[in-house]
């Protein structure tokens, strides 16, 4: 616990998700922005940037210095691609207390797994091993007091979260994995393409990656390290639908183990006891069907649900969440306050803006 | 082949589907409007329902009486709820040339599979055995001169033009099909609920009937028929998504077949070629991915794409199109173009309406 | 101020504005929600109602009970009709610290203004010279201890924030004043109407109240009783746009006063400052053009910008919020804040959830 | 009357109004593509940049050559911007039948009001008096031979046509015209801006040119030169909303000419009567107010409401239209049918495709 403010830089703070680190550091209570960078941004302001955010922060973004970075900040947050993750992580893991990253570069641990899916993404082996892979629901005590962090994506972050239960705590064999995400268009970040602008975006149904996504890799990934032999592969297909925040994942788990409903059931509700940002629902429990990302819109909130396939032989899990908040800025903050001790939810008690 | 005018009468004229019938109904040349049928809105004007068909049609809507239809129709088309399909296609089917069914009740011919799908759905055997499973692309002569035909369902007319190829030209033995089924608000037609009013539904990604689809059973009763023994199941759930007109099928198929990726890609060419409703993309073809139903908006098209998993044993099938007009009222169309031997595309060469 | 909790009832808790109005008390360290009330949703908990809000609040739904809410009330808010509101707000005035009032049961003060707009709703002459007409910003200390305070209309926020300082600051005479509004479907509550089906509005920019809009004749009785004489009415028409939150009205404001340009934005610049919740900004100061709704999503703000026509003979005044929390609950909590002296934004630090 | 196919030029094919061309040419019966122009497009196949049109055309986009074009077109449609449209159409008048420009560059014939919104765009004074301005309900036979045809702006149509009668017919003194115009995001082409991609797009209401509209010029100049005198200015401003296709125009007029209710909604029925691509409406006719553009979705009709103000002294007309039909490529067909005597609707007649 500490008494005093963490002082905090964003390093990709023209992003969406640079963005939305903004706005949820200045809602939380021990932590002091005190470094925004950026390359081609440098010199900016940060409400030209982010038009909802319009106060004075007393900050511009800057060209990324190394030096003052490591000079200004306890705690560094990387929102940038993979490749200058690797490298900045290098370069300040010893000069700060924390660096927590928002790309892939750290995610997956088996280096070959790595470089099928980030081939032109080279690190240090003794950074990988050093980083902790930040689903905090997870991975209880790692979090205090680590140096580097490696935030899951924001798909697997509902994968995971979604297929613990079978693993973790039932210890279903996983014969076969085949997860469908469907994401908001913030998802993707910005990029000034054409299949990215309105007019093509707005009534879309966009498959990319059909033939597999890297999410799922990851997923299969840290499951299996944490329960070896359980979880064979996650066949991940995605999908861009005409929302602008939010995510839903569709697993369907094909297994051999059986397991009736009520088992199910209280399995999740047991498994995600306590952890308040994960809430198991029924499919019909409120006027919608849930879960649905729009019921978490703006939180950190991770909705989740299973239930059996009608032939009895199939089950199908589902999880919702905001792929800004839980889905990267609100899952770094909550992981930040686990690597400093502080209640789970510091700054994080903002309830969904719904509807939306 | 006619030289005279076909009289048409569109039963369930309120809803969208019948709407639908009514704009494609106008464009078609051989095709008459002379009767609109319904119960709640017995008396309107069909422009007081369908705010875009604003002419006059001399027509009003018309509380349903099958001696009125069987005088003053040649073709019904039944856009009604199954169960009072099943009554009017008993009433009407000796009495005017053919019944044009657009809803569930004669879909499955498997009397085991149907009374599980649609148990309040009583139907007599012998129309069942007449019923004609009306994909028109798959089913070749069977329509000419047919009484009745069954239209099938929106989601099943994507599964199974996207699993055809699969099955009936490479005869792939299908372990395992998993669709994952995901649609625009029109697809549900027209219900006071409150989770279909625009504030619930604009953000919704939300899930229905995760456990199982009945359009799963559909596809597999069709395919299973066509060519024994090569599928065992289509599981299917599916997914509302904020738009409105559209829907794309996400078809897993796990099979221990091996096909390699020129292959898979010639056989659906082959398969589908003079088949110009269907469309074999490939996914980076055009500026937008597809197939992608925005594509295939207004029109009859089916857009269709099979790769293969990047591990090499999953092929995913990915079919996209308009469920109001390939899904439903085109798709009626076309098959009663076939039925009198007109040009399969008859009123039906409209070029989608693209961005929507 | 106070050193102990307020108690604060909701009246018509299933409704859109009573969910915002849980999810900002929920967040509100000076507040306690003690009582919940409706009609039909009695007996309900709040979480079948309002997806998002999912925690256990200890609290179901009741019937409205006057004794009971004033035995455990501090505060009650009326999110209800306004005829029932102007029943409540006298049967509870005495019996509660403070009354506030959602609904536009007390906004119009003139008897002949409120007749006309409002002819159902029946209101004692001495409840409506008690009402304080709550925009925070712009009546200074008559909310402090108020018994009964009326909340704005959500587009008559955005006009008279926008009005305000030509008319109380600049002292133009305002010969007309034309107010188009543009507003989320979420502005027009949930009700089962076709046309505010999914299908129907998610493409829809839709006109109501053509011929005029009450919210005008609302500003317009306001605004000329604080500096009578300037500003002869104000003529609304209303628009649905495709959006779930927030609002625009742009305000075409024909004077014969001369005023140029800089002393046009100084004076919108000094009257609004210190008043943290109304930004005035230059249409291009950030990356898409200002004000818009989405820039304030979920939020307290109000964006204010007054432009020149090129002609030089119009005043163009744009103001955004979003419906639900300025226009409706945050705008609530504001008023609740001053009538206690508390710090005026307490509870409603949040920042905008944007892309949304 | 022509026996034989027109050959048409499409030069800037790429574009979204080059797309909706060439949508609408193919199912046109008396014309034939011939050539499609275009810069950074040139060597492609339209289906790559207009994923809805796959067809095999047999052309490929071309790099714009002046005799390729004579040699094969009779007609040329430039979808270029205005500077490109100015010089092509110089080179192209006498060396074609007939040239019709979709850009903004012979649309205001008064130099002065030209020179002011359109700086950058010189043209021949010989062929701005050659120019015929090209709303075919309004100018009766101007069009048949003519050589070059200015196409109005989007809004334009749609504030001439909901203006028309006031002026025309009923010769009302307009003193004050305030447009308040709303568009979806197809309305502004196809740029790679920051506030043009989806997630930025998806929740807004933009105002746009708040401080005047070049379409509001266009407009007076227009309808000033048709009956001089009646019309002083026509104010503009714009807003982009969260649709892809429609434009809805306000048009707040004052007058001090009365005009009863009953004479009011006579003149728009006989003014249009005939004209079948308006359609004049009753606000409640159908299950959506209206005018709405979304009941004109793809079909090449307007729908026009005119209603007086609650108190009296205004006007409010409503006209709402698809800007890429009606407002674009619809249109150029109607023109092109009235040039060579064809019946206006010939290629036409599709009904909207709603809901959408």
């Amino acid at each position: 616990m500490t008494d005093q403010t963490i002082r905090v830089g964003v390093i990709g703070a023209s992003g969406l998700a640079g963005g939305e680190l903004i706005r949820l550091i200045l809602g939380h209570p021990d932590l002091t922005l005190t470094y925004l960078g950026g390359s081609s941004s440098a010199g900016r302001r940060p409400s030209e940037l982010h038009p909802g955010l319009r106060q004075d922060l007393g900050l511009v973004i800057e060209a990324v210095d190394v030096d003052a970075i490591a000079r200004r900040c306890d705690v560094v947050l990387l929102s940038t691609p993979a490749p200058v993750s690797a490298e900045l992580a290098e370069q300040l893991v010893d000069r700060v207390q924390a660096v927590v990253d928002l790309s892939g570069a750290f995610r997956i641990r088996s280096a070959e797994l790595h470089d099928k899916w980030y081939p032109k993404v080279k690190r240090s082996p003794e950074l990988v091993d050093r980083a902790v892979y930040g689903v905090p629901e997870l991975i209880g005590d790692e979090l205090v007091g680590a140096s580097l962090i490696s935030l899951p994506g924001c798909y697997a972050t509902a994968i995971t979260l979604g297929l613990a239960p079978l693993v973790l705590s039932l210890g279903l064999n996983l014969d076969r994995v085949i997860v469908d995400g469907k994401s908001g268009s913030s998802g993707g970040g910005v990029h000034l393409r054409t299949a990215d602008l309105h007019p093509y975006r707005a009534g879309a149904i966009a498959p990319y990656a059909p033939g597999g996504h890297r999410h799922g890799a990851e997923v299969a990934d840290f499951l299996s390290r944490r329960k070896p032999g359980t979880i064979r592969s996650v066949s991940m297909s995605a999908h861009g639908v005409a929302i602008v925040r939010g995510l839903l994942v569709t697993c369907y788990v094909l297994t051999e183990d059986e397991v009736d409903h009520r088992t199910l059931s209280r399995a999740y509700l047991r498994f995600y006891k306590g952890h308040k940002f994960v809430r198991v629902r029924r499919p019909d429990e409120t006027l919608i069907p849930v879960p649905d990302p729009q019921a978490t819109h703006g939180s950190n909130y991770c909705d989740v649900t299973a239930v059996h396939d009608a032939d009895g032989d199939r089950i199908v899990v589902l999880a919702a969440l905001d792929n800004l908040v839980k889905g990267a800025a609100g899952q770094a903050l909550q992981v930040i306050n686990k690597r400093y001790e502080l209640p789970e939810d510091t700054g994080l008690t903002m309830q969904p803006v719904m509807p939306s």
